[in-house]
């Protein structure tokens, strides 16, 4: 039930939309000061003269990460970017987070400081503050929570998904599909060195896909581009379970449709590359892969040059809601725009 | 690494004291606006004209709860309550949550439905919004994440563990061990049950421990009754790991000692009968039971009678660091008061 409905029942036979929707609906808000709820990347409450941005993400073992070939510093890191995403697409900066954890008992003090490491750098590299947490042990696997928050002084610059307006141009910060291909690659070594212990993994030739992978960073220079260039989008989510599923929610909840155009979609040329060596199509990694942390956002087209000197991307146009969502393909041709729903790895 | 450093490393050979400081070695603040951290019940930032509390708990199945006797609505009530009980240990009422879950593949959506009854039972008791969280499927037991926060607008009425002063008197708000001894009721059923499947729970006699047990509550009626009455306690804990470790923890982390009058500690009736029962001895329970839910707090002399006009104990007082923390017994010989550190669940 994330703010951003990240759910990951693999193992589950469980609706997760169904459930989020009926936990929505039992859901009654009290407090006047609490403007924005379950349904977003983050909630929203008005704090005195400010408006506090919360999110909360939960990352199991087994569902999430692979301890086999995540090393624990990755995984702390991994862990605070994700939610820095999330907080990110609320076009807010983080300031603070809060770590749980739930510890396995194969791990002992150095691998738990070994995640912390990654944690501090991650809390560096983002200007964040760690003030707090709790921990426990696990009977089984590790288990990690994060809440983290930022604030923001002006309501109006405040974005949420559900906003987007007909005509807006839809824009991505960068390029898809590669940390997916990266969890292939990851996927693959490890079955290798499972049938043969002796063998050592190969990642040559993969730095990009598996950097995407196992250390991706989150895009809060958006939110000071913005800043500076006094531009508001009109909704924006991160991309953390895959571009056309973003999409797709951004659609739902705005009550709008929308055409995407495969074409325009950025692709890593080293994701090319790979998703060729596995024989996966391309466009299909990009659209349904996830965990790539870049964001996804629409704003007026009076914007669209800046926009795009600054290296975003534009990837489609927001329709009616009788259009529908839509791809347009290389041949012009159209067809309805899904989420193949993959369960990616966070 | 909690703020109040409830940890519970059952099965592991890390020792958490050492993990906590050395993570908090490790954090440096970089926003003014925090201004207390990892060392108490909640971290506290400033936040516009108000002071926000926030704190985080996780909980684990087979370590802070046993699902063969824990009702799922229960348990959801009772996490939020735990942490609720954090909060208040700041002098704060509490206002939002955020819940994360991960979800066993033994559960259905009912059971995951049963489990925010009695989320929303607690959020309607206390008035606090459910604002947000995250759902993702577990490959072994059930976790739960629970952020809470609320806020204060007069900083000199937030409560900290770190600023008792000798001469204060230590208080109680309610009666101890009683939760610690109806798990051992329920422990001794399950067992029962294990051995004998045809059996059924016998816990007639046992209302008051088990329901402390299974459905314990928070003491936020104590933030009202210090603002209505303008007292601020000069510190204030609150009791989830036990009695002598909470105390424990107000001296170490205000630099003091302490007398602790072992008779003064209120022990409920069934708790006496129930721990003559089992054969332990209620005192014993009382200061390392933990799961009580209430709260420690210090005072100066000075409102001696109005706290116990309202009901609350006065158990010792605080004294010079150099005199140590000491339990004050029946025939009053003095001994150190030390934790025995049980690993109580949740």
């Amino acid at each position: 039930m994330n703010q951003k409905e990240k759910t990951s029942y693999k193992n589950s036979h469980i609706d997760e939309f169904e459930l989020i929707n009926e936990i929505k609906s039992l859901t009654k808000t009290k407090h006047k000061e609490n403007i924005k709820g379950i349904d977003d990347d983050a909630a929203i409450s008005k704090y005195g003269d400010k408006y506090l941005a919360i999110s909360t993400d939960i990352f199991t073992e087994g569902i999430h990460f692979d301890l086999t070939y995540t090393p624990l510093k990755h995984l702390g890191y991994k862990c605070v970017v994700a939610n820095i995403s999330d907080i990110t697409a609320m076009n807010v900066l983080p300031k603070n987070i809060l770590i749980s954890l739930a510890v396995s008992s194969k791990m002992n003090k150095e691998h738990v400081m070994d995640f912390y490491k990654g944690v501090f750098l991650a809390c560096e590299n983002y200007n964040l503050d760690l003030i707090g947490g709790d921990t426990s042990s696990s009977l089984t696997g590790f288990t990690v929570s994060v809440t983290i928050f930022g604030d923001k002084k002006n309501k109006n610059q405040l974005v949420y998904r559900n906003t987007a307006k007909e005509g807006d141009i839809i824009f991505v910060t960068g390029d898809f599909g590669a940390a997916y291909l990266g969890l292939q690659i990851l996927e693959r070594e490890k079955k290798i060195f499972l049938e043969h212990p002796e063998s050592q993994p190969n990642l040559n030739n993969y730095d990009y896909v598996v950097g995407r992978q196992l250390k991706p960073e989150a895009r809060t220079d958006i939110v000071d581009f913005f800043k500076k260039n006094k531009i508001t989008p009109t909704s924006m989510i991160d991309v953390s379970d895959g571009l056309s599923s973003e999409i797709l929610h951004i659609c739902k909840s705005s009550n709008v449709g929308c055409d995407i155009h495969l074409k325009k979609i950025p692709i890593h040329e080293e994701s090319i590359k790979v998703s060729q060596e596995l024989g996966i199509d391309e466009i299909t990694c990009a659209l349904n892969g996830g965990e790539d942390y870049e964001l996804v956002f629409t704003a007026n087209p009076k914007h669209l040059n800046i926009l795009l000197n600054q290296g975003f991307s534009s990837i489609g146009v927001i329709k009616n809601k009788k259009d529908g969502c839509n791809m347009i393909l290389e041949n012009n041709d159209k067809t309805e725009l899904k989420s193949m729903g993959w369960s990616n790895k966070l």
